[in-house]
């Protein structure tokens, strides 16, 4: 049977997933890529695990293509730029290493795009005219559907809502700049507000137990659902930040749902629920009570690996009731 | 000759003109509601100068229709909802009122949308599949034109750009809430922060000639003109306020350029200065030197009044290459 690879490349980890035409995921695996400095041993990493991956399902499943979803990346000219959280040149020509190293056709977009894409056509995006996606990792970003369409900007950087400059000045960001809203609201972002305060602060928590080194985002979600004080103070930051971002979104687009996606978002309600409270504090009295935030649809991380894996399918024209809008 | 009447209603003046089909603006008049203490007045004075304006040029032009722009409207209810800058009741049937009075075909769409539109079908967006347009006024508004379409959101509220959250628990705004970017970067916003200076410091500064009830925006545009020291520091706190939401917006949209508009725009280069100096100081590496900032091609207030005429020509069919999605 034939199928698409779908890949989700990211920060900490790049994620895989053998992809059917209706997006269903039959296989998936998770690549660990954050011992690799620099370029070249990130893609052979990659790229070992992928061939393990492909040759572990080789006798069920043909593969036809991939398609990548990858953060900071310039779509026409298949390189990632400057991307922020990979230790990487500023331009790497990434689209170009796949297709060499496989030789099977491959399409790139923005993993925000790619998870959009994912929500709108196989997610609850999929009754959706106005819809925006927000992807909660290492770093933050998302898309944009509006008027039915996904809206990718000039240039292919439309939904990089982890660089909105939440506080001018504030904690430095790995674009170059100061403040952005990554710095605070991504999993990143909630690690560092909380080994500031365990070390500023003498707060009691269960995560002193932990080495500062080891602490994970889901720890903190894991002692938070505990009912660690500090843990759920530290979510409750996140959600007032979140909450604000939201809101400020929905002011610009006035869209029937938001979505949250990516690892940060497993963490549902603990999350949802202070981000819910500040989005309706700080949104316009026009709007309360109407734009519903809700957690992807798909499962953690397929919305982007689904999206991505469309891009074979809906490009090669093996979709027949393929709607162009999506 | 067919004329179509585009009124642009603001909290402060609304602007009349006979709009051709292609867009050009035969005649104008603006109308000064500042005195009016409720809808009724409100309304009774905007008619009686409509129906004035409408006589003076009755014997060589024929009004076939009326487009309307306003702010806080609900377009499909055809309702101004809890208008900031207006001495109304929280809904005010004004596509009802204009009907009854005049009998002729009346359109709505938010003042912001009117003007992106007008921008879109007879301004430099003519050109361009990815624009933002802000509306400085006495509030700030504005519209969304993203994949060749205007945006308008699923209750019609894109583009809301003033009620942006800048600074939670900052000053007042119209809109019940706190800290919304209109209070301290639309005409309204500046004129507050020159009388904040001039009340609480002892800079010296030829705006303390006036009295505060006098003092307008362009006056404090004029002083900056003539080299005043708080003037041009007011302009340049009002530039890092814009510059900061526009580089957000540019890292949300990716758009080829961001049209200012509405009365505060005329300060061009005394604000535009300072705008864009800030924006690229706030926006995200990968955009820098890639977005024009620019005021409205077309003149003052005529994008919107324009825009809403078009409402009428485009409903009415009455222009026969007619691109549906502009």
């Amino acid at each position: 049977m034939d199928v698409v690879l779908g890949i989700d490349i990211g920060g900490t980890s790049s994620k895989l997933g053998l992809v059917q035409a209706d997006g269903s995921i039959i296989a998936k695996r998770s690549v660990d890529t954050r011992k690799c400095r620099n370029e070249e041993s990130f893609f052979s990493c990659l790229f070992a695990e992928i061939e393990r991956f492909l040759e572990q399902h080789h006798s069920n499943y043909h593969c036809i293509g991939i398609g990548l979803g990858a953060p900071s990346c310039d779509e026409q000219a298949g390189v990632l730029e400057k991307a922020a959280n990979f230790p990487f040149a500023d331009r790497v020509p990434i689209l170009q290493f796949f297709q060499d190293h496989f030789g099977l056709p491959v399409y790139l977009t923005k993993d925000g795009n790619a998870a959009t894409l994912g929500e709108a056509r196989y997610g609850a995006g999929q009754y959706l005219e106005n819809f925006v996606l927000i992807t909660l990792g290492t770093g933050i970003g998302g898309g944009l559907f509006l008027n039915g369409q996904l809206v990718k900007g000039h240039n292919g950087w439309a939904g990089e809502f982890g660089h909105i400059t939440v506080e001018p000045g504030g904690r430095a960001c790995g674009c170059g700049r100061r403040g952005c809203l990554e710095t605070y609201a991504s999993a990143t972002g909630l690690r560092r507000t909380v080994l500031q305060r365990l070390t500023h602060g003498d707060q009691k928590s269960i995560l002193r137990r932990l080495a500062a080194s080891e602490l994970e985002a889901k720890d903190v979600y894991l002692a938070a659902k505990m009912g660690d004080a500090l843990s759920l103070e530290v979510f409750d930051d996140v959600g007032r930040r979140l909450g604000l971002a939201l809101a400020n979104l929905a002011a610009i687009f006035d869209p029937q749902a938001i979505f949250l996606a990516g690892g940060l978002a497993a963490a549902e309600d603990i999350l949802l629920t202070p981000v819910r409270k500040y989005f309706e504090t700080f949104v316009l009295p026009q709007l309360q009570g109407r734009i519903s935030i809700e957690t992807s649809a798909l499962r953690l991380n397929e919305a982007a690996i689904a999206g991505a894996a469309s891009l074979v399918w809906h490009h090669k024209n093996l979709i027949t009731t393929h709607d162009e809008c999506k």
